[in-house]
């Protein structure tokens, strides 16, 4: 298919973003299908709207717990070069990614109980540090990432996919870009339904994990902890620099991103913070558990690093063979990589409107939508996403490396704001509380630099480019609505509304009926009326102007030869000239303009179009007052 | 290059497509760069943007003449499989296409005569067909084909040029889409410039022709008129049926086509109707003379129909070698193959002008552009003939029998109509006039029969279903005219303009200076002023009614709580109660819009565009007058 017909791919696109953008945002009753009935505002605080914690917990989980399946493997692949005597090295590598974990999450909790409302690193960072470039570094950070992750789990998901399935190979950005506008459509229902929806896939997959955690320890329990296939463990592999080691770290941690989400998503949660704390230490628990009993096992039975079969692939089929549990787990896999950028979309959409809000960000991104969701962030992420998938080809390994640095800087920036919070406001513990803060963020500094680093040739450095283009833009857009503000700012005491002379202009064509009513409309809204006529040639211009007189001249008629046939620069000419007439100068001029209505769309083909050409021309360039009077056709 | 990036394609397609709208449209700097100066329509009737017929002849000639080089072999082709018994046969063939053209040419330039004002069949019939429905087959017969033949000789062109220059090979669509809009680029120019252009290739090409032929006579006075290599003649090959014959006739005849465009472009000559008589009569002895010489130095030669070498190549192999005059003649067949294309860009659009007019086609058709050639009618042209060069991918064989049947058609009508006019109209020898006509339009009609029958299966089909539309389309767009006229026309005594009332309605969504502006405006131009703020929640509102409290209430202040955050609903439902309200009902509701207008397009997106989409929707669904007051930000 792909090879026959080469247009058909971006073609497929371009109509899927056309058909999804044209029939929700023009068609009420296909968006109504698709998106569901509107939701009144009051709806938003009703609990049936928001999330019990254990619903909540892997809505936005799935980010950070899909990644253990390749969290290990990642670490101790940049290893695997120097033999098998690194193998025991994937139990440190891991145990320290689970430790940052701790912290992390430590760190968060104290985040979500100082700020229950949500935002995450930027509220943290607003509320913490006077200058606002500190909290738009943390923010677009978030927000280049959270576009990065749509793009690799959709991607990896899709690309491990097409490895199973043959007929899938060769259309995976195809696929992975339908993917991303299925999610989109999905969540643009709203918060709670698509939540019911994606609640249960990453449960499962959480069983299948515990259940190979458990599984393992059954045959550890048979067979004992240290196996024919185990390795030696704690000898130092030659060739091992600190440089690999830091570099195989920092690969370990990228499994920890997406654990942000939740504290961005307090008010989701029907119980308030003590949902989303409760959230937390759950889902650490799980994480950590998953990740330290995987990476044992692997330990234990000696598995390799084989890029053609996932390390989780190979332990799962030692343990189950490669029957129907094998089948789920590696499905579920599947399905919960694709679910990952699902919690993105509510993450995004949240933080984009927060920054919308503080007028750093269009504010279309601050409105919410029919269903209550912040449709248009959710689109802009959506669209990004494509467009990150189509330059990249669905392509995960070159999509990685721009991956995780945004996470960390923006984890930085938070711990920094909270040691500062306790430094300010003191409190029980604070000691502690500034030294658990002031280490997590000397720590996530250290792996943000580390990531830089060491993957800047490979991609690292766009994001590096990236990030200081957006907090340009962002601070020049708060600039333009201050400004604006300060233009638009009246004394509500001085300033009031004047009575004002003003002057029509009415262009006629000829004379009929919809002239009657414009005219008739001009000279009941306005002291002085005068009818303009552009002909094209002398003959149309002498038979106005006899038909004028014989109709009783009922108003002034200027005629206008108009010798290159367009309608546009003798009609501004002719406003010029009225603009700076002396003597009886109007306020206002107002130019009349009547529109055909045609009752079938298709019959606007067969009328001139050049009103609206026109208007959009005049008050764009001219200080005139653009008046349609619309002339609905009965046939 | 085509392999690696599938989407270059079509992209670039979209691309050139977009950018040369655009840049036509909307930049007024880029479009003087590649259209010219606007030129004053006075200068339409002054002799220099006039042609002498010398020049013109080539530009009109190109699309009958470049068939020269196809039209023998495409008859003696249908008979190839019979063997080389059948060799004789293009003397025949040739000879009656010949006598066919001279038939065509005697009768069109009887048309010429009687309709100098151009035209061609579409005049002819309308002025003697009192039916409107015969001299729109005519005309629809011709725009089809005038569309095929651009998607024809272009793509003809090329194919044939990618077989000589393999790098070009694989990206014929491409190219021939590209060399289309070039073509529309030349012509948007205008005509005489265009003229200047084209007519040099053409000329070239005529003067190699004649060379060959005088090349083959020269040949033949020194090795004689029978050599060992020519067939012998008058054998009747066995297998030969009428249907094979006249499908050689038939396909023969497709090297007559063009022949239509001198009669419909007579205004162009600067000599008049005297100018396009000696045009036909030159290029019918040109054609003449160089069918049959070069039918005949074939005969003498025994060339045979070979696929990968066209019988033209051959014969000038055979009399020039291979050196620099034979690259000439193929470089320029290829040239005045796609020249060929350019006369129709003169014929479709002033065609389309002349049954616009006649209120049969959309109005815009008929509007002469900057640069006086009918713009809308050329960019109609090319981009449905780039459309079906992109479906049939630039393949002259599944286009070509769709081709022709059309101009038989068109002939066919306008051979009738010459001969009911001889009836009526009488005059010198009209009995003589009238017979030449009554035989031409039945030798037309049966090569159009012909054509439908031996090609049906091959597409003919197609063009035998788009001809009923474009007639069924024309007469509803003449029917919608009709209607709307009626509609509107007023008695110029009885009807005048009448002084309304006028209660305007000012979406305010909070106070400051535009929206000062705007109530000044409403209030100066109306009876009656209603302030409308559709607030999201009980507390906007509150806020809006205490803050217009203390601006002193300039106007009645009306609040609408939105649920669901929408404006466009509640507007609408606002709107409708003042309609229907008993009492003080309005002859008009004005609805104004206050309207920012940012220095920088790009703040546009900063900025909430719900105005433009009330704005289209009110104007489309409600009877109200709508106002656009600009506010030009000055930052």
């Amino acid at each position: 298919m792909h090879r026959e017909f080469p247009w058909l791919h971006p073609l497929l696109t371009c109509i899927i973003i056309a058909a999804v953008a044209f029939s929700l945002f023009h068609f009420g009753n296909i968006k109504r299908l698709v998106v569901g009935r509107p939701i009144r505002s009051r709806e938003l605080n009703k609990p049936h709207m928001k999330l019990v914690w254990l619903i909540a917990l892997p809505v936005l989980a799935a980010d950070l717990y899909s990644s253990v399946a390749y969290g290990p493997e990642a670490g101790i692949s940049e290893l695997a070069h120097l033999g098998t005597s690194t193998k025991w090295m994937i139990i440190p590598i891991t145990g320290s990614t689970v430790i940052l974990l701790i912290f992390l999450i430590t760190s968060y909790i104290m985040g979500v109980i100082a700020y229950p409302s949500g935002g995450g690193a930027y509220a943290i960072a607003k509320d913490n540090f006077k200058k606002p470039i500190v909290s738009l570094v943390a923010a677009s950070a978030l927000l280049v990432d959270y576009v990065l992750t749509v793009a690799v789990s959709v991607s990896s998901g899709i690309q491990t996919m097409a490895s199973s399935y043959q007929f899938l190979a060769g259309h995976e950005t195809l696929i992975s870009i339908l993917c991303v506008f299925m999610i989109l459509l999905i969540n643009l229902r709203g918060v709670s339904e698509s939540a019911k929806v994606f609640a249960y896939p990453t449960f499962i997959f959480m069983g299948c994990m515990i259940l190979l955690i458990v599984a393992g320890l059954i045959d550890e329990l048979h067979y004992g902890f240290v196996q024919r296939v185990t390795p030696p463990f704690g000898t130092v592999p030659q060739g091992l620099t600190a440089m690999l080691l830091l570099r195989a770290f920092s690969s370990a941690c990228s499994s920890l991103t997406g654990l942000e989400t939740i504290s961005n998503a307090v008010p989701v949660f029907r119980e308030g913070k003590n949902g989303a704390i409760k959230a937390y230490i759950t889902l650490g628990i799980i994480t950590g558990v998953t990740l330290l009993g995987f990476a044992y096992h692997l330990y234990v039975k000696g598995i390799s690093v084989n890029p053609h079969n996932t390390m989780l692939s190979q332990l799962a089929g030692l343990y189950f063979g490669h029957g129907l549990v094998y089948q789920v787990i590696i499905i579920f896999t599947f399905i919960v990589l694709i679910l990952a950028a699902n919690s993105t979309f509510t993450g995004f959409p949240q933080l984009a409107a927060l920054v919308a809000r503080d007028r750093f960000l269009p504010r279309a991104l601050a409105l919410r939508g029919d269903r209550l969701g912040y449709s248009n962030g959710m689109v802009v992420l959506a669209a990004l996403a494509a467009l990150l998938i189509e330059i990249f080809h669905a392509q995960t390994n070159a999509l990685i490396p721009l991956y995780a640095i945004g996470v960390f800087v923006a984890f930085t920036v938070a711990q920094f704001g909270l040691t500062k919070r306790w430094f300010r406001i003191k409190g029980r513990l604070w000691q502690l509380k500034a030294s658990v803060n002031a280490f997590g963020a000397l720590v996530t500094a250290l792996v943000a630099v580390i990531f830089a680093v060491t993957k800047f040739t490979g991609g690292a450095w766009i994001v590096l480019i990236v990030l200081p283009i957006v907090i340009f833009c962002a601070m020049q857009v708060r600039k333009h609505y201050e400004e604006v503000a300060d233009e638009l700012r009246i004394d509500l005491q001085t300033v009031h509304p004047q009575t004002h002379r003003i002057l029509s202009v009415v262009l006629v064509s000829e004379i009929h009926r919809i002239v009657v009513d414009t005219i008739s409309f001009a000279q009941s809204s306005s002291q002085e009326v005068i009818a303009l006529f552009i002909g094209f040639d002398d003959e149309s211009i002498e038979r106005m102007e006899e038909r004028w007189q014989e109709w009783g001249s009922p108003c002034r008629l200027v005629t206008v030869k108009s010798e290159y046939r367009s309608l546009l620069y003798p009609l501004s000419k002719f406003l010029r000239r009225l603009e700076t007439r002396e003597g009886g100068k109007p306020d206002h001029i107002q130019l009349l303009i009547a529109q055909f209505v045609p009752k079938k769309w298709w019959h606007h083909i067969l009328h001139n179009q050049s009103s609206f050409l026109i208007r959009a021309w005049m008050l764009r360039h001219k200080d005139v007052v653009v008046t349609t009077v619309p002339y609905h056709l009965h046939r």
